[in-house]
């Protein structure tokens, strides 16, 4: 395809060492050549591709120098968008980048819509929709684990998937077109039978694995939300810095990163919590008294993992008992601490109140106890498996809700065959799994739904 | 010399669509090369230098896919630091990013310290202690003046000039060498007239010059700190957008960039105005009753200009009056607003008032007499002359330091050689000169001061 040149900043706003204006298209070098003087006194047009040169950027009104730079010239098809992308090298700094985007801008190329160079990805066939979704989710990863998933659909292990249950979905529909076509042959019914059901089986079965990841996929992606619940005084500090000390925050702690934001990212033992409310907890040693019953209980049924901190070393009270009644139904742990002191608790009572939720006692004073409560938050998330380490996730609300469909679609496929409906309307079942599966991967869908997709990235890429 | 192998994350922290992770030293080629898995299959090392290379960063502890990449391979000494170089081009996003520095780092390399890189470049000798000041200004720097302030310092045209002045003191010293060395020749005091008075004056007059434009200078790097005061009520919102509105703000308003910090620079035919407690006006109308007299004071103080407006329709006030009081000694334009409506102001007592500051006559509401006052604000800056287009500006206040004592020693020696002090003390003063402004350019600098000015930058350049 044929598309105009686009132009945009493809780095963070902000003071830098380096900021990047990058072009897209036809004629993503005549325009740099416009405007930029190699110290070689060559053209980029000249140059040979996947090189880097040393010069300035002129403006060509005033034959100003606007700014030093080096430059990445990187000729198509071997790029991001199949297209030429030069790749303009800038100090940081906002006057800097935003003087050499004008005069890009100036020079022909016009500003790229957010998303547009990976759309242009996708629209030049590089990459398919599943992927193009993926390079979103690479940045805003919050998690290692999250960002894992998202290299690996990047890389088209979802898409790979999905192509080839497509497959199987055509080869089932070329079987019923020959049937359909040769209505002679009265084997109809035995070829449907034979072949469509199993392999109709298969696709569903198939279909239903991959759902099954998109609990984890999204907690992989999204964090496990956690909350940690319990009367004042009982230790939900100490389990708060213990987690997050124990185990490093994922994103490293860097100078420069904006610490509140991420700091409640804590990685236990490959299982990513995001901490509800961290700031409140240690503000105020009391999220449940000072976020009031009814906050609490929303923020309550949010989480994902409810940790459940009692004291050892007093009686059960009946804000204790009342914690119990809230959480019911919720995946919990409930943590017994300060077993350092004397015990009071009845822990009877408390495993009668827990249920079939594991109890793990805790001297987090003298950092007792933490192994077993991070092993059991990884029990509790594997569900006793091990997680394979090439797994493929569902983690996209869009791919989630297209594979429940098709899930729907091929399940009344399936049904519509042991009741004996006509082979053509079973065919209308089978064809809209087929088309919603490659709504995932981008080979049918909509204008509309593309934009508003790709709408969601930011700016130059 | 021969350093660590350094790295950093160069581009700004935040969701963006590339992120770059900078390795510098000579360790920087092998190091990326256990990361680094190209899709050629080829060893960075064996590449020629200026290319660039498409693959993905290997965890080499799980042998697993970490970051689809774009490296640059820049080999020394044509480099920013003149040492080996390789630039890591990630997606944006932290956690990408931030696993990419974690993996260099285990691998060999050092966290570099703020502004370490440009610390490289000055101590291989790339770039003078003057020229990596200005990569700071560059970066920080808020209007497009600024900006070719700070370029024409990077290219070296402050340490040029230096360079010819310590030139000229260092062979009036070698003469009064050669004298004192041979003190049977007994012309000592003629040569020291005829020669050496006539070349201090000279040295002098070009720190003078040099001195002149620090004061345009230090604005056009920091703006004019312009307030506009005056009665509620008077126009100064109206004044304040029709500044903003009629002059494109310096910095382009692209989508992403922070529009409230960089608005209130506005460009008034060349000269860069910072209007400062902008967002005050915009909210109350009135900055003077609002922050109170003591306040405004303050404000006005540290203002380089003053816009006074007064209400063309309304009869001069006690308020006005004192506000005329409290600028009193400093750079004013006095804009009597409002000639739409009726006039009830005294203009002989507004000139009386105003003394020789510039009195324009407006009605912002009809969009007149703007023209005006902007030409009343380019004439007091540029104090009527037209500025030269290559002047050589000073704008660091340790260089205008620098210069100001270099003047005062230069002018010693001259006044030692007028009164007749001996020869070898106006060596001293000479020498000083001369080591002075060594310092400018990094000549002649303590260790501490080279790396606290280093410390001023920002990571990763």
């Amino acid at each position: 395809m044929e598309f105009d040149t686009i132009a945009a900043i493809s780095t963070p706003m902000g003071e830098g060492a380096i900021a990047i204006v990058r072009l897209s298209g036809n004629e993503a070098i005549p325009i740099a050549d416009k405007l930029f003087r190699s110290v070689s006194g060559k053209k980029l047009a000249e140059m040979s591709s996947h090189t880097i040169h040393y010069g300035h950027i002129i403006d060509p009104k005033s034959g100003q120098v606007a700014e030093e730079v080096m430059i990445s010239l990187m000729k198509g098809p071997k790029t991001f968008t199949k297209e030429d992308v030069v790749e303009i090298n800038c100090h940081g700094g906002l006057v800097s980048v935003n003087r050499v985007l004008q005069l890009v801008l100036n020079s022909g190329a016009r500003l790229a819509e957010p998303g547009e160079f990976t759309k242009r990805a996708f629209l030049n066939g590089r990459i398919d929709l599943s992927q193009a979704e993926a390079v979103i989710d690479l940045i805003r990863a919050k998690t290692d684990r999250a960002m894992n998933v998202a290299l690996g659909q990047m890389e088209g292990r979802l898409s790979k998937l999905i192509r080839r249950l497509r497959q199987e979905i055509l080869e089932i529909l070329a079987h019923i077109e020959v049937n359909i076509d040769y209505p002679e042959y009265d084997d109809v019914e035995e070829m449907t039978h034979t072949m469509l059901l199993p392999k109709a089986h298969y696709v569903r079965e198939e279909l239903n694995k991959l759902l099954q990841t998109s609990q984890q996929g999204k907690i992989l992606r999204e964090g496990l939300s956690t909350v940690i619940v319990g009367r004042p005084n009982v230790g939900k500090s100490s389990l708060l810095n213990s987690l997050v000390q124990e185990n490093k925050a994922i994103v490293t702690d860097i100078p420069g990163t904006t610490r509140d934001v991420i700091e409640e990212y804590v990685n236990v033992r490959g299982v990513p919590l995001r901490l509800l409310d961290t700031a409140g907890i240690r503000e105020t040693e009391d999220i449940v008294e000072r976020i009031g019953v009814e906050r609490s209980r929303q923020v309550l049924k949010e989480a994902d993992l409810i940790l459940l901190v009692l004291n050892y070393s007093d009686q059960l009270t009946k804000e204790d008992e009342n914690l119990f009644e809230a959480v019911n139904g919720m995946d919990v742990i409930v943590i017994v601490n300060k077993t350092d002191l004397p015990q009071q608790i009845d822990m009877n009572r408390v495993k009668e109140l827990a249920k079939d939720h594991r109890v793990v006692t805790t001297s987090l004073l003298e950092d007792r106890g933490v192994d077993e409560l991070e092993e059991a938050i990884a029990a509790l998330f594997f569900a006793g498996s091990i997680e394979a380490k090439d797994a493929t996730y569902v983690s996209n609300t869009r791919h989630i809700a297209l594979l429940n469909q098709s899930s729907r679609a091929i399940e009344e496929a399936i049904e519509g065959v042991k009741i004996g409906t006509p082979i053509d309307i079973v065919q209308i079942d089978l064809t809209r799994t087929w088309e919603l599966l490659g709504e995932i991967i981008g080979d049918s869908v909509h204008e509309s739904l593309i934009d508003q997709l790709f709408s969601q990235f930011c700016l130059g890429k």
